[in-house]
């Protein structure tokens, strides 16, 4: 083997830590070494605060100055900070220098994914960041090159280990969502503030990702309408296994004609679809192309060691890339997918309300879904008296228009309460 | 875009026409230059026989002698005639002159995977071969590149989708192996002589090299004792359903201390392991590691659409290197494995036998298994009189003590019959 490749790592929390443990510990670097063909140097770790106490980790190695490290131009730069702001600078910065950058900065590549992968282009060097989606789980290079060439016509994504554990946690306890959420908290696998996870927004950085890369055409998570699962009560877990299906937060993108719809929702799963039986905080990534059939990646989406299995894999590749002089290739993104609006997007839908159980209730619920277009599949009402639900799947409609159906059952006096509305999933798995 | 890269195709069955189709379609071949960022030629193919009309084949890309296609040192030779013999030559002869092989050769890999990798790495060309293990499933990616640094701890393959259909429309219809393979071969899911799938031999080719690329050191498909499915009865089905089990035939790669056991057999899979939800002709790959945790990757597993996904998928990557002049890397493989001996290994076992139901005969056949230093879990009995069938599952135990175990039973006058022996799979999914 030739000279070392030099890697800075910037960032050393829970996954940052485990990165530079396998590269400081013999067996594992050796490993990488074998991987690389080439070894590694952990040239620097920049933090974000000194004095911190760093298992294995000798004090020289370690500077909060990231810029100053990026300076000395090592071969990888790995990117593990996260979030917009500065970070964007100093992969920036990295690029420029002809480092190659691997990364885990969902939020980033969320804005940036084809601004980045032309600066990588441009300077020759790879930028890879496998743990930015699914942690474990390949699906970035399962992409990237397996599916390369292949008609991708739908990616189905259960990409947030957090709402996927709380909606598993509601029908498997029969809990309603507050109380899952203190489970989850309490577990460590909810943040102290879990809103991005809960709105959607956590997926819908995940969706643009897995869209831009799928068709290779830019998608951000600006471009991607989202509803979360604030309003999803134990009632609709409930109704949803009496229909066979189960609720799961779905990040999806697809192709529609020669357009692409992108978005995030909470959606019911037939029980015999593969996404179904994905439990607790897992993740897992279904595509179907025209002629692949349907595929299923399964695995951890967070958690310091799985999520280090994504960067050492990247890092492998990009040290191998350096050791041999590879000029690294990002996938080119076309400038702007030309986007479905949301609107326009079809679906059948599943719709929760509340009403005052009176006669002429039904009829006049019935006759907002009529004039609107939405053509009812089944009708399903629990409850008596003043706590009576009515439970609605509809035929396939245009989003607009269910929303639209939405709005004005709001407005029917017999209306206390519009609930959850969930997409329904057709089809079958592999 | 520079030259075009110069591919010739070996084999032109249901595989390769998709592939030559892709190749040829203006659609797919743009989406394929786009891939491998460059051009690709299709510079000819070789057939067995002439006088086939080929759909959309030019006759003068058609040959029936691939040994001078291949003397004309294309790019990239694509290899899918498949078997050993004279292809084994063919792809030597390809990789000596410098050319990258694709390949779903399963047979070829399996005994040769070590001597062929060195020879492409010493001729700096690449050689790949997702399409030889589990279909479209990016097994082989994953395990090379993605994952080329884990540790890894174990392999479970569903890896032979006719076996596995036969064994869920078992559980499915209620119907015996032979009713199954009846509908199998009506649906075009059993070849004309399924021995090779019956008895295991596909899925130990494919496991030797699963367990050579997860372990990277060498397995051959001689190396993997295969049990296959013949004695796998409805009542084993139905037992395993009762004890919140399914049956599979798994192959499987594991690390047990500083060595490996590669072997094929049915096995008793808990429902909530994610391959127990593996139904039909679908194939399924899960991995564990000890970072990553645990993985799955599901998929079909044959068909000509779903292999040529593979396939296409490793000819963009061989295209992209030959457009770039980047050298080819073959994972090294070390020169052998250390093999667990088969009867070393240690599982817990599912055992049915057929008794004569008279007084003693439990206590009888509990000595035998006393007598091996097998424990008994838990002991089931159905059936009355010369009908009786007793189930037992046991503590873990070594197969050689199993095997001595069912040896010792057959030769008890009260046993009729020994029925299957199942490997129990423990552990949970991801």
């Amino acid at each position: 083997m030739g000279d070392p490749v030099r890697v800075a790592l910037l960032g050393c929390g829970t996954v940052g830590a485990e990165v530079a443990r396998a590269m400081l510990d013999a067996g594992s670097a050796a490993a990488l070494a074998e991987a690389a063909g080439a070894t590694l140097e952990l040239v620097g770790v920049a933090v974000a605060r000194e004095g911190v106490p760093r298992d294995g980790l000798s004090p020289s190695l370690v500077t909060t100055d990231a810029s100053a490290l990026v300076a000395t131009a090592p071969d990888v730069v790995v990117e593990l900070i996260g979030g917009l702001g500065e970070v964007e600078g100093l992969v920036r910065q990295a690029l420029e220098a002809r480092c190659s950058v691997v990364t885990a900065n969902k939020a980033l590549l969320a804005a940036r994914l084809r601004e980045l992968s032309e600066l990588a282009a441009s300077r020759e060097v790879d930028l890879l960041y496998e743990a930015a989606v699914a942690g474990a789980i390949p699906i970035v290079r399962v992409l990237r090159d397996s599916l390369a060439s292949e008609p991708i016509q739908r990616v189905l994504g259960i990409v947030n280990g957090t709402t996927n554990f709380l909606l598993t946690t509601m029908a498997r306890e029969g809990c309603e969502l507050d109380e899952a959420l203190a489970t989850a908290t309490a577990l460590g696998l909810a943040e102290r503030d879990p809103s991005a996870d809960l709105d959607g927004h956590d997926a819908a950085q995940k969706a643009a990702i897995l869209a831009s890369l799928a068709f290779r055409a830019e998608v951000t998570d600006a471009d991607v309408p989202r509803v979360g699962i604030a309003k999803v009560t134990l009632e609709d877990v409930d109704a949803a296994r009496r229909m066979g299906h189960v609720v799961r937060l779905l990040a999806v993108a697809e192709r529609v004609g020669v357009d692409v719809s992108v978005r995030v929702h909470p959606a019911m799963v037939p029980a015999s679809h593969p996404l179904a039986a994905v439990d607790g905080a897992s993740n897992a990534v279904f595509v179907e192309g025209d002629r692949l059939g349907p595929l299923m990646l399964e695995g951890r989406g967070a958690g310091g060691p799985p999520t280090a299995t994504a960067v050492l894999g990247d890092l492998a590749v990009a040290a191998r890339h350096r050791a041999t002089g590879v000029v690294g290739r990002a996938p080119t993104i076309a400038a702007a997918a030309r986007l479905v609006p949301p609107g326009e997007v079809r679906s059948a839908f599943y719709l929760a309300i509340r009403v005052i159980d009176r006669p002429g209730v039904l009829a006049a619920v019935a006759q907002v879904f009529g004039d609107r277009g939405v053509s009812i599949r089944s009708m399903e009402q629990t409850g008596l008296g003043a706590d009576a639900r009515l439970v609605f799947l509809t035929h396939e409609a245009a989003a607009a228009d269910l929303d639209a159906t939405v709005a004005d059952l709001g407005r029917l006096d017999a209306v206390a309460e519009v609930g959850a509305v969930l997409d329904v999933v057709g089809g079958e798995g592999p």
